[in-house]
Order: structure tokens, then C-alpha cells, then sequence
């Protein structure tokens, strides 16, 4: 196919000011957040109606074309990142809530709201839908599902994937499925799992039904310092041990506290070695009792330091600096990368040893700052980008710590998905037939392998060429790491 | 394929111990608890270790024979049917738990292990399994995991796709996959929550990690009474608006409260329109605090009669009508169909006003006992099978249930699977593009259909036969139904 033959397809079928074509046109849709890929589409295609989403997506079956659908681009690893040879298929006009069912605690939204605006809408029905990335003022519901977003308070009320309800989508070829039901159960095979944190490869959402919960009556934040971080990680086991759920449980190590404390001056202890930050939500005779519990394991894991947030503006001061984390860290480096793994809790000390570790000898400085009820680890690594070589020696530690988590019985992802960025270390995740069990999935979605090719899942190929064994049973391409 | 093939292969490949051919030993495995169904398979195989499993599975993928696993055969809706012409694969022998992890709350188990013995297990530990279906000191954690089980405390605690974190298979070829994780999240495909409550069709579980919880330190129990059903049904809704999570919500209508109490005499209140039991846990103080909230729901909903436990004794009283309806009902007929749909929790009223109008105009008494929180119906049909065309006549009401229950938005299934019963009601589920998405997926596990064929996913060429037209958007095979 040649590309005029797309473009001239796309004219007869959609209105002019739907499709960009000049490249000056094209350059803000040329990366999402993982900012350090780039790289401009054939065109774009900002479609208005679901008619017109479908010719899109049916002219691109006919010319075998790929096509990379974009939410807000807010992703972190690059699974909006366009194919200079494809169509970049924007949702951002399909911005409309369109219901909110109060009895049944449901919004039907289309794909481009916010995720933010969801709650709002539901605010003066005492409802809240539950999943907060930190983007979540910017990230829309349809990107959200694509990439299964978590955030602070997935710890207590789950993933994307635990808060939607029901998905309409278009396949390929331009077939409308719908996914899930208005109830809580739906039979066949769990499509509306296999789709959420698909990151684009399996179909396209143009719409999503999500699930509201009452808002809390009441959340209150205990803030614990540690001397040391191994005492720290130890409390966040224990605290999950005693049956507490908070809402959410997080960790800054030192660099991060001093980072944040420079910034935005929130009175965190400087001198800690690790704080935890544990919101418990519910009524408030049950928030008063979690606070007591907490307190007490917080105490006997050696906290030095133990405060409560008092009244609600006392919360947010407790939040506003790990809030201001990832800005902090701007004004210490020129750049710095933020990685996503996961791991089994009772490892968490360990492997943040281990970080330490490769941080010196990599020479690279990192801070933590994550969600450590989860054990999803976000290390934040600081380097130069002008620095010759220091983007290339960056991507090299985040993969060592990718396959650190591997190593220990963790993931490469708890919330920011695969994209481009992480491809290589699928290889260690999974073996080969893993491997080709994703692809035969793939297959029975988009046998032309159309929908955001190159992303989320390696060929066996690449895997080759990238020289990794999958680690388990087997052996890790870092050898050292085998002691885990 | 002739069967001696099969039959001299498999003698070749597993210890003769392991293998039953002669009609009195095939009988115990010619059913599951659907009982009105029954087949003797070819050959049953009872294999002791992963490689006679993988042997089994691959004689059978040599010679393109289907093959049916079989937990502990109390499924409700025939996903264990065996084929004449085919393999019945028990687990039964894979019945050790082989890892308790205290610290990352897990257990690490084998297939044919029993509900009931994980949570004993755990209890030393403080831990228990969550998800309780109705049969769980008999039913297999496999079979839970191949029909996504619920139970009573589901509500709160999530099915059993929220409450497992991995999965090693077999495929039909006999490849070992590992699906998920040990940490909380896994990238790839959700091919965790794809193979949960995929009846089968998709590949043989061999090892199943859990998650475990810690037991709540208390909990009690609030028994309400209602001058009808539509008052309880709205008191079901207005609990769940007031953000209160019961660990458990049940209706029972009056024929299933009289029926109860003449079995067992637990007290409930005989003149009541229906009763609901509502369970909360958690520690003390949470606990009485939501007792005082749910009262004073109940209250405003106008409930007649409202008692809590006081004690552990008396919560297991509450419980023991619950426990004991289904056997009660095998009391007041020589039979009972139960049925299985879920809807969204605002139209419980009207739903359960049409199935007493369904339930008159077919002569068949209908009782009602089931999870009302998570909208998860389970009308009971009273029947006698050596009454000419009352077995048919009652699968034909069960069906318009089911069908009621989709004209609302509701689905087919809440917690018992598709199997062989449903199998036609999923063409009014869904639409022929849906279901063949369905069958791509299949194709993409299982090449040459050789898991559990014929059930969950019905063919194209059966729906039309069945006379079906999908309902979204749609015309249900019984019009009288579109008003809703």
C-alpha cells in the first residue's frame, strides 16, 4: 500500500478537519510521557462520531495499516508512541459522560473523560470512582483501561481492571463488541479482563461503563518515620499482617524525604531513614479504631517518629509532599526515569538493599518513592540526559531492576504497562511458549497484527536478539542475581 | 481414531492403576450435581503425577480425542458431563497443599485440594480462603478456578478471580504455562482472569497459588423482616447506597423461610414477605458501628422485625436456615432446579414479581434464596421428574429466568458456570460476532477443540437451531420480555 492511498481512503471517509497530515500538525501527537521516544505518524485521525472511528479502523484492515490508539498521552511507557507508518488515533473528542446510575453505583463514560472528571461528576451523589494515577487531573478512563492504572489508593479498593464493569470496543476490523455487563458477573471467557491492560493491541474502547463507591465518610493519615529502611519495610509487612487495609501505604526513603522537604517544606522528618505514609478510610468509628491498631504496629516495628493527621487539612500537608515527589526530583537532576516493578511484600527490604546496590555501581543516584502496601516499587533514577552515554547507562540500571523484581518473584509492571519501554524485559518474564500463548491471544483479536504493533508483548525474535532466558526455573542473563 | 488406539496408547504411558475402561467403574464420574444429565465416558483417567497429566494430554492431542477435567464433580451445570467418545481426567489425586507463604499471604496448592482445607490449614496462621461457595467442604479449588465459584461472602471479598494471584497449566498439548505471579500484578495479557471461569475449555490446571486473609476479629449478624419483597429488595440497595460493605447480604422470600423453618426451626419470623441476613466483620469496633448503621437502615426501609447476634452461637443460628434451605426444599418436592442469574441490584423487585408471574404460569412453585447484595439470583423450581414433561417444562421456566434476566441487563450466570445447562442462553447473552470472538479465543488455546467441547460457548449453527437472537440492541426470543 502506499501512503497516499491511506490518506486518500481516509478523505472520502472522514471530514477534513478530523485528519492531520503536516508534519507541524503531527509533532504534539509524536510521544506520550515516556518522552525520550519520538517519532511522527503517517497521520492523524481525530474522529467525532463511532461511524467514523470505524471507517478508521476499517480502511486501516483494508490496506493492512497500522494504527495506534492515543487517550490523553499521559502513558509512561510509551504505548501511545506512534508508527511512522500508521495512523494515530486520537479519542480525545469522545470526551462526554453519559450516564450516572446512582442505584446501581455506575457511570457510562466514552473513553476521553478524565479520569478525574468521573468523581466530580459523581461527587454530589456522595459517590467516587476509586483508581488515582497521579496523572489522574490529565489520564483519560480509556487509557486507564488500556494500561490497567492503579495508584495510591489501589491497595484497598483494586486496579482499573477491579473497577469497571462493562466495555464497548471495535475490533479491527470495525465490529462492535460489548464486554462485560451492567451486572457483576458475566459468563464466557473474562474478555473484559483480557482487554483491560491490553495497551491497544486487542481492540479499540469507545466506551466504558465504571463502578462508583460511596465516598468514605472519613480518612485520616498516620505518618511514621524509621531509622533504617529494612525496619520500615517490615512495618508495611506487618501492618497487612495485623489484617489492616489501608487505603493507602507509602514509602519515601531518605533521598526522597530530603528531595521533598527542599521543595515544598511539608515537615517531614529529614534525618529518617525511611516514612511511611498509612491512610486508613471509613467511618469514623472505624477509622479511629484502624488508627489505634496502626499506631501500635507502627510502634512495635520501631517507628520514631508517629504522627496523625488531626483534621483534614492536616491529610492533605501529610500528602502534599509525596504528591510533590516526582516534581522534587526535577529540581535535583536535570532528568530522572521512573521505573514500575512489582514484588512479593515479604522481599521489599531486600530488594531496596539491592537498588542501593546497583545505584553505586551504575553511579547513578535513586530515590524511592512507591507504593509499598502493593509492593510496587517506582525507583527514580536521576541522571543527565546531555551527558554523553548517561540515557543509555540509565535504561541499562532500570532494566537491571526490572529483572532484580523478576528475580525475587516479581513483575516488570504494577501500573505503568509494558509499551516500548519494558519490551526487553518481557523476555525475562515470561518463556517462550508464554510468549507464544500471547501471541496466539493477539492472533484471535488482530490476525494482521495491526493494532499497536512492536508494543507490550516481544517477538520471540527480538527475544533472541536481546539475549535473555526466562528466569523461572531457568537462568537470568544477570547471573549474579541468581542468589535471590 | 479408533478407541483401542487411544486405549493402548495411554496403557503404554501410564500405570494401569491410573486407568478405569469397565462400565461399573466409568458409573461414579457419568454425572456432576447436574444430575438430570448423564454420559459414560471412554476411558477415565486418574493420574498421580504432572508427567501422567501431560501424557494423558498429549495421547489425547496425538489422536484429536476430547478430554473433560473433572474436580470434585460438584459442579451445578455440567461442566464436568463427560463425552462418550472421549477422556475424563480427574484431579482427585492432586490433593496436597504444598506451600503456606504467612508473610505474602498465599498458599500454594494443587488442584483436587478442597475449599474448606486451605482456610484449615491457614487457621493456625490467623489466614483463611475467602471465597465460600455453598459445597465447599467437597468442591476443588480447581473446579472453583475453571468456574470462577462465589459464595456467600463474595459480596465483600470478590469471586474467585480476585482471590487468586497464579496458575501453572497444561495445554491441550501439554505445555506447562505459568500464568500471573507471585507480586500483585502482571504484565501481558490478563491470561490470570481469562483461564478463571473458562469451564475448562482452555487448558488443565495444575497448581493454584491463593490469596489468603486474615480472619476478621469478629462477626455479626442482623436478621430483618419485611412485609414484602419489593420493601427488602429496597433495603438491599439502600444498604449498599449507604456505603456499607456486608460481608454477606441474603434474601430468603416467604415459601423459602417456611420451608426452612420446617426443617430446621432456626426462628425466623414465618409471616415475613421475605427476610435478609446481613453479615458484618471486621474488628469489634468497626463491627458495632456498622451494626448501628445497617439497623438504622433496615429501619427506614421498614423492616417489621430486626434482631442481631449477640453472640457466635446465635450468629450460627442465623446462618442455619440459610445453610439448610436447599436441603429443605428437597422436602417439599421430589425435586428443585436451581437456578443461577445475576442483575443489576435496582431491578431485584421487579425481577422477582415476574418470576412469581413466570412461576404461576407454568404450575411450578418457585422459591427464593439467594445473594441479594451482589444481585446474584438463585430461584429455587420445584419439580417432580417422574411427573411426564415436568423436567421439561421446568428447564423450559428456568430458561425464561435466565432470559428475564438479560432483558434487564443482567447475566446468565452468577457463580455456577455456563456448562451444558446455559448452553442457550448464552445465544441470547450474546451476538453472533461476540460469540465468535469467544471461539477465536478457544482457538488460540485449544487448535482442534479437544477441551470440554460442547459446553459454555455454544456454536453459531446451535444458536440458530436454539431459534435465538442476541438482546442488545436486539429482540429477545420471548417478546413479552422487551418491556423491561
Amino acid at each position: 500500500m502506499s501512503d497516499n492511498n491511506l490518506i486518500n481512503l481516509l478523505r472520502r471517509r472522514l471530514p477534513a478537519h478530523c485528519l492531520l497530515f503536516h508534519p507541524e500538525d503531527l509533532r504534539p501527537y509524536e510521544c506520550d510521557a515516556l518522552s525520550a521516544y519520538r517519532r511522527l505518524p503517517l497521520v492523524v485521525v481525530i474522529p467525532e462520531t463511532l461511524d467514523q472511528v470505524r471507517a478508521t479502523l476499517q480502511s486501516c484492515s483494508e490496506l493492512r495499516v497500522p494504527v495506534v490508539a492515543r487517550g490523553a498521552g499521559t502513558g509512561l511507557s510509551g504505548g501511545a508512541l506512534p508508527l511512522t507508518d500508521g495512523v494515530l488515533l486520537s479519542l480525545a473528542r469522545f470526551n462526554r459522560i453519559l450516564d450516572i446510575d446512582v442505584d446501581n453505583r455506575t457511570a457510562r463514560v466514552e473513553p476521553g473523560v478524565t479520569n478525574l472528571s468521573i468523581s466530580k461528576v459523581a461527587e454530589p451523589f456522595g459517590l467516587y470512582y476509586a483508581p488515582d494515577p497521579s496523572s489522574q487531573i490529565a489520564c483519560s478512563i480509556g487509557g486507564n483501561v488500556a494500561e490497567n492504572a492503579g495508584g495510591v489508593h489501589c491497595l484497598k479498593y483494586g486496579l482499573t481492571v477491579h473497577n469497571i464493569q462493562k466495555l464497548e470496543i471495535l475490533t479491527i476490523e470495525g465490529e462492535p463488541l460489548t464486554i462485560g455487563s451492567e451486572a457483576l458477573d458475566s459468563p464466557g471467557y473474562d474478555l473484559l479482563a483480557l482487554l483491560t491492560g491490553s495497551e491497544g493491541l486487542l481492540g479499540v474502547i469507545t466506551e466504558v461503563t465504571v463502578r462508583l463507591l460511596a465516598k468514605p465518610e472519613t480518612a485520616q493519615v498516620v505518618l511514621a518515620a524509621f531509622d533504617s529502611v529494612e525496619s520500615a519495610a517490615a512495618a508495611v509487612t506487618a501492618v497487612i499482617a495485623a489484617g489492616i487495609i489501608p487505603a493507602g501505604l507509602e514509602l519515601l526513603d531518605n533521598p526522597a524525604i530530603r528531595a521533598v522537604e527542599k521543595f515544598v517544606h511539608t515537615g517531614y522528618p529529614e534525618e529518617a531513614a525511611a516514612i511511611l505514609l498509612c491512610e486508613l478510610d471509613g467511618t469514623r468509628e472505624e477509622v479511629a479504631a484502624q488508627i489505634e491498631r496502626t499506631r501500635t504496629v507502627f510502634a512495635q516495628a520501631g517507628a520514631s517518629d508517629l504522627r496523625v493527621s488531626r483534621n483534614e487539612a492536616e491529610r492533605q500537608r501529610f500528602w502534599a509532599g509525596r504528591k510533590a515527589a516526582f516534581p522534587a526530583m526535577g529540581r535535583l537532576s536535570p532528568d530522572y526515569y521512573c521505573m514500575d516493578g512489582t514484588i512479593p511484600r515479604r522481599h521489599l527490604a531486600k530488594v531496596l538493599a539491592e537498588i542501593g546496590v546497583l545505584s553505586a555501581a551504575y553511579g547513578l543516584p535513586v530515590c524511592n518513592v512507591f507504593h509499598a502496601g502493593d509492593g510496587n516499587l517506582h525507583p527514580l533514577i536521576l541522571y543527565d540526559a546531555n551527558q554523553p552515554g548517561e540515557l543509555e547507562r540509565t535504561e541499562e540500571l532500570g532494566g537491571r531492576i526490572l529483572e532484580l523484581c523478576v528475580a525475587v518473584g516479581g513483575t516488570i509492571t504494577g501500573e505503568h504497562g509494558v509499551g516500548l519501554e519494558k519490551i526487553n524485559q518481557m523476555c525475562v518474564q515470561f518463556n517462550g511458549d508464554e510468549l507464544a500463548q500471547f501471541h496466539a491471544v493477539k492472533q484471535a483479536f488482530d490476525p494482521h497484527g495491526l493494532l499497536n504493533p512492536g508494543k507490550a508483548i516481544p517477538t520471540l525474535q527480538r527475544c533472541a536478539e536481546f539475549g535473555a532466558l526466562h528466569v523461572h526455573h531457568g537462568h537470568l542473563p544477570h547471573p549474579e542475581l541468581e542468589r535471590f
